[in-house]
């Protein structure tokens, strides 16, 4: 079976990437980012989706972005709350994290060099997170060409990088209802960016807001302990 | 002046790039890696040359990438020693590092967003370094489209982001002559892989190798402390 590098974030996007991944046919190599951010304790979820998975290769790597700042997910800023549908997609949100995804790709790139895998998985998606510019498909196509440039089997021409990226087009429900197919334990994974321990959920920020309405649309019961039972 | 990011390494390449960012009238944003690399005393030269140039700004990123391994700088892996000058430039040395300066320019990516820079320099080079797949010019133009995607400024169409690579085509004695042109003090760089406290160069590397004879060809006095007179 061929490696895939998987970015495995803790959060529900990303488990049911790593559900897909195994579903294809690649032994997947899971990759976490312990990047200072104010919801480190998605690294627990990380290591839980991996193991409710079987994932047998993680990695996870210490780099300290907080000494950028620009972020309310790396920085003494607060996390928007209580925003309403209609406000979140419009604009850059705060917690959008200078050239996150840029540096995401490149160590998964080198995790994929060191275990000769042509495939990196990444969870994200155009529709409910379109304020991102890191996540849009002409930034996945030309990080691939990167990709194809920057390694030992790039300057040999042996490598075809291919970045996959099954969510793209769906939205919450839709990934909610492909995981739950595959059979992601969604009750493991936690989105939320103000989270308290051991996995509780805040209920107020846009992550708990889109997952709570893609649980409510996908009609499955929404396993998450929220803080608040904001409406 | 327009704000500039600058890799410093704390060789004399990246030395150099730091004095020609700063003549062409950039206010220069020094950024260094703390990644595991087995000659972390090259950080120490990073903070001299920083402090010689009167370069007001500098960050350190700490990114452990010794949890991919696969290089001799960042594995028990023995950094080659006293090869012939013909041996090196033919084939990948085991000092690459997977992906690196993917990883290295997605932070100073991040670093160029947060101070409002469209200004990258670094010091990559064709000729010297041949065998590092991430040196070369159509790796470097692909990374630029990567991030005018990528970013804030590139969402809305602002960012017209340069990546800078003055050095490209010249060989050592060439960056050698032009640094001292421009009055940087190599005494402070660490170009070693392998060096012993305080700043004492093996003499035997690829990097020690390269220096020499660049100095040599330079017609300049080398002011590097070699262990190793290797000849």
């Amino acid at each position: 079976m061929p490696n895939a590098v998987v970015l495995v974030s803790g959060g529900l996007d990303s488990a049911t990437v790593a559900a897909i991944a195994k579903q294809e046919g690649f032994t997947v190599y899971a990759l976490s980012m312990d990047y200072g951010q104010r919801h480190r304790l998605e690294l627990d979820a990380a290591k839980r989706v991996v193991a409710s998975l079987g994932i047998e290769h993680h990695a996870t790597v210490n780099i300290d972005l907080r000494v950028f700042g620009g972020s309310s997910l790396t920085a003494d800023i607060d996390v928007p709350k209580a925003r309403s549908l209609e406000h979140i997609g419009t604009g850059i949100p705060s917690t959008y994290v200078p050239a996150r995804n840029t540096i995401f790709l490149g160590l998964a790139l080198a995790y994929a060099e060191v275990n000769h895998a042509e495939d990196i998985f990444i969870g994200v998606n155009a529709l409910d997170y379109s304020g991102y510019p890191d996540c849009r498909p002409e930034f996945i196509r030309a990080f691939e060409q990167v990709g194809n440039l920057a390694t030992k089997a790039g300057i040999e021409g042996r490598q075809r990088l291919t970045i996959h990226t099954p969510l793209m087009h769906f939205d919450k429900a839709a990934i909610i209802g492909r995981g739950t197919i595959l059979g992601v334990d969604f009750s493991q994974t936690l989105s939320c960016y103000d989270p308290a321990p051991p996995n509780r959920a805040c209920g107020a920020c846009d992550s708990c807001l889109l997952r709570r309405k893609g649980f409510q649309e996908a009609g499955i019961a929404d396993p998450t302990h929220y803080q608040l039972r904001h409406t």
